[in-house]
């Protein structure tokens, strides 16, 4: 259950605190370059400590490839990347041993497993989500050789919404911020609630282009679904919208259907997605982080042992999760697409005949 | 890619015009009492025809089930149930042979496969989920003898909000609304838009009690991310939510945590789940669905050869999906939670010596 | 777990004794030309009382296709078949009931589930592997699409080793004899012990030819470990052989090493697979199947409260499961064979960006 | 494609020649004492160059956990291990580089790819098996807990076979030998094989004791054929036998079923198996080895541009895989039973009601 992915698939492993976390990626096809200048630069997005909106903890993050390349080039056999930590504080945990804290997995890990490590959250921690990224760089660039671009930004913080979208803006942004006039705000927000020692939450804009037509296996691996199942799993994340999710509700079937052309769809409500299957149109994902759940204010909670006492957490934490979200969203969005695009191949009898009838 | 789950599966087949449809359902524990009048029962809760509100065509949607089932109990061996179609117009689509509807899953179908069964949409047609249905009420049989109990209604309809959950009255609702004091809104806005030819959206909400602590395996088959494939998986679906959803993005953490007490959370933002495993309090979905495509006003669409034409349906839809899909939103929870309750046994290795230990 | 294969995958149903059994073939691409005439052709191979080499039951075993097949060919979407029983005389299992035949899988299925399907067997009978055979046959319509063509036939009953392997004689032999000096004294041991109230066990030899180079999925997925598992799958199956198989084991390795030429292997050893990958050479399993352990003899047992009783079996049966399980060996290969050439596709870099960069 | 079992899984990465290999183990449960002292022991017992009968190859296989692990207990989530390789002698494949070893995977992997890994055949060495016994050791732990057991041992060497079997004399045997009185003229195959530069097939007999009744998932994931599976797909597997296997094909039915007493089976011809499904007796598996494809005289092969030429290996291999493949064996069924043990639990009902229902 720690795999994801059937034909192109990540396995990962690690806790927080423990000696190192990492992921097999597997089925990769052979032949591809494997930059490893490029994987790293992806974890540096994702790493912690670049700026006060973040927490203050700093990890390398230097991934380390163990198999599955050869001179450069994939070979089709299992790629293991590592990362091993090197900065943890153990110690800031000693407090929280024998309590649970409010809106964290503690209570639900150690009612399910007998057990918890209690260190940093263990595996419950988003720092698992360092491999996340490590597989979902090589994902992207298998994407690449087809034409697929993902890109990724902030577009709501605390309820301030962007609405000029510019991706170009926010790669440059300590923010991800998407639209420009609205990221001082946004910063602001966030600021403030750090001050008081408390989170805030927000929505991450997530889209593909150069999406080919027939990505997405009906009845029961559904692009839409995939994204929804693969957005949702992310650490803090509450709601997923494909296209205008919420928004079409409130539209009339005739607003809301795209009318077809012949050079495409002349509007995109669908998000890129029709019948689970994409239509050729850019895939556009929405998804809703809640506050970071780690505040440092006097909370409510009760022990392992039943008894209702108040906790204070230590340690460092994102004021708010969404910043590095956004780089999570975009390598879950590369691992299912990467996945459809292998399971898609070969679906017109006449392609199998080609490859295998020389 | 027809199979749906990992220890509880079911598999569908079927076409909206062929001869049958039907599942099989795998994984379901030996001993179970298999009650054929409730699964019917179901099924006649979905079946199309009931009233105004939904689609003219009528199904008796007769469930037959062929295998696994001895002496009234399942043996743990598949049990397959085939519904066979009995009431096809489909002359009612000889005019869309050649063409794409707007909003439907003609052209990703047509494109992926380079062949599409156009009578009625064929396998992306909404009437496969009366399989899914037959296959969620075995699920729920089973769910029950485990004390849970899974429930649904309408809580919004074309932007109308209902604030008064009232599960009970939603049952003998002809529209499944969950405030009778908005259903006469609600149901205007549905009437108001099928008169003038179109459609509306609308959000289904379901809930799950009696759910013990520890279902959902971390981290890729987690409860919550699960939830959101089974319903974005669901035809028309564009955005979920689980517990406050979308509306925690606007909290502080300090708002958002659900503090313990001995007794159990004192508030329920998360929606049951904490780190993709429930924690025992009442398990919260939000679906929402777009307004049905198939409107009967001239739309822009293009032939199969390029043709920019305009199209008029014809045919018997449903001028809110919403509705008849809050039974299939029960059916999926219950097959993801018979899913995770069968996969959840024996984490704990006490419990596994318990039972191989005689 | 009644479901085989990742992507060209089969799920069966039904019982012995039951309304009906069949199958759902998920993954078959689209645009293959179905060929009812042909299925139907394969199930009447294997269909039981042709000779007297075989049990006397007689069904018609006519399948029927419910779903996935439009205007003749695959859509993509799952093809159901169905298959009713028709000739159940369910009565000749009244006096086993209660107790378990030796051999049979009345013990472990009792004990397993609680709960047993004792007519005929149940699931657990070889007549489920009517549905393999209608799924199989749609695969080899596939792999012929591919160039690739599957054949079988007994190689040996009761210890009377067959020797000048002839398929085209295999096709018009009743017992599917591959070498026609052997086939009179091999009926002679079928029909002996017929007689004598007793059973005999018997093997098949089965090879693909046209297999290109590169089938299989190394480590965990590799084409021989595929057949093995395929193979002893099989009722009555207790041992399978690839290639050479026992005998490379009293080789040496300069002897059993297939020398390269540029033209190919000058011998074949190894039976078509190096490390797992078919190597294009002719792919041979052999497979041992044990004596029908339905015989009519009196045998020590026990019924379900522990009584230890004589049984004396009534009912039909092969007196050799191995001829009629020959027709079983081919459909398996076949559904194996798809599989690996749906997963195969893709593999290398260039291939894939071939595909999605127009 | 390189991940082994359902609910108990093993991923393997790594290279024979690559910077180091391991596993990650999925679906172990909470709570299991893990023994890196005995995991570490299981890996000596197969790591090369302990006798004259073996490879000079040294490697000291020493492994390392990364995750999973919380004082001392298994935590649920994925366990990883890994080892670093240290002893590659690379230079050795250097005039292998541009052709294909006969009996060797070179060819077929060259095919498949496009790209080879030729140091040391790269993933499709034998030296992937380490990852195998490090997991197979934590599912022998667990196991051990069930109360089962698994041996192994040598019975044939060279056609050479041992009948006297005795699993505790092959504890201390350097060649695994499961017959003392055959142990010396099985050696001295394997030595003269050896001094001639050549090599021997041999044949491993795996068993398991203590099983429950009730292990294997009718009808695709029977008991039997996964066996088959798992030991077909360890290198140089070509024949696998179940109980009597073969043998059982030459007797009649009534010597083959295992007659039924208020105590257990009399005999145990079927190997501990009925219809896929464990019977509680005794698992015997015979798993048979091809000789060394690895040998050091002039063979006949072509290189990647088909010219034909002679080759002649260098480097260090075992004489016979068969010795070393016998911990693999071992490692391959606790997989197995590990993942069947967990596969099986909840089948009946009020299994199921009494976990839940507290």
């Amino acid at each position: 259950m720690n795999t994801y992915g059937k034909k192109f698939t990540i396995t990962t492993f690690g806790e927080s605190h423990g000696k190192a976390l990492g992921c097999i990626l597997d089925g990769v096809p052979a032949g591809l370059a494997i930059d490893e200048v490029y994987i790293q630069s992806e974890l540096d997005r994702r790493k912690p400590g670049k700026s006060p909106l973040e927490t203050g903890r700093k990890e390398d993050d230097k991934v380390e490839i163990l198999s599955g390349v050869f001179e450069g080039l994939s070979t089709g056999t299992p790629i293991m990347m590592v990362i091993f930590n090197t900065n943890q504080k153990s110690r800031d945990y000693d407090n929280i041993k024998d309590l649970f804290r409010p809106g964290h997995a503690d209570f639900t890990y150690y009612h399910k497993y007998g057990i918890r490590d209690y260190k940093g959250g263990g595996r419950s921690s988003a720092r698992e989500t360092a491999a996340r990224v490590a597989g979902g760089a090589i994902a992207k660039l298998m994407l690449k050789e087809m034409g697929i671009e993902i890109q990724s930004g902030i577009c709501e913080i605390d309820g301030i919404v962007g609405d000029n979208i510019d991706f170009e803006y926010a790669k440059n942004s300590r923010m991800y911020a998407l639209d420009k006039n609205k990221e001082k705000a946004q910063e602001e927000a966030i600021l403030s609630a750090k001050s008081k020692h408390d989170s805030v939450g927000g929505v991450v804009l997530t889209t593909a282009t150069g999406v080919p037509i027939g990505l997405g296996e009906p009845l029961y691996y559904k692009l839409d679904a995939r994204l929804a199942d693969a957005m949702m799993g992310i650490n803090a994340a509450k709601a997923v919208e494909i296209g205008d999710g919420i928004l079409s509700t409130h539209l009339k079937g005739s607003q809301n259907n795209d009318p077809i052309t012949s050079t495409g769809f002349s509007s995109n409500h669908s998000g890129g997605v029709l019948g689970g299957i994409s239509n050729g149109d850019t895939l556009i994902v929405k998804t809703h982080f809640k506050p970071t759940p780690s505040i440092f204010q006097e909370q409510q909670t009760i022990t392992t042992t039943q008894e209702e006492v108040t906790c204070e957490l230590k340690g460092r934490h994102d004021p708010c999760v969404a910043i590095r979200g956004s780089v999570v969203c975009e390598a879950m969005m590369a691992l299912v697409l990467a996945d459809m695009t292998l399971l898609n191949m070969g679906k017109k009898i006449e392609h199998l005949s080609a490859i295998y009838q020389k």
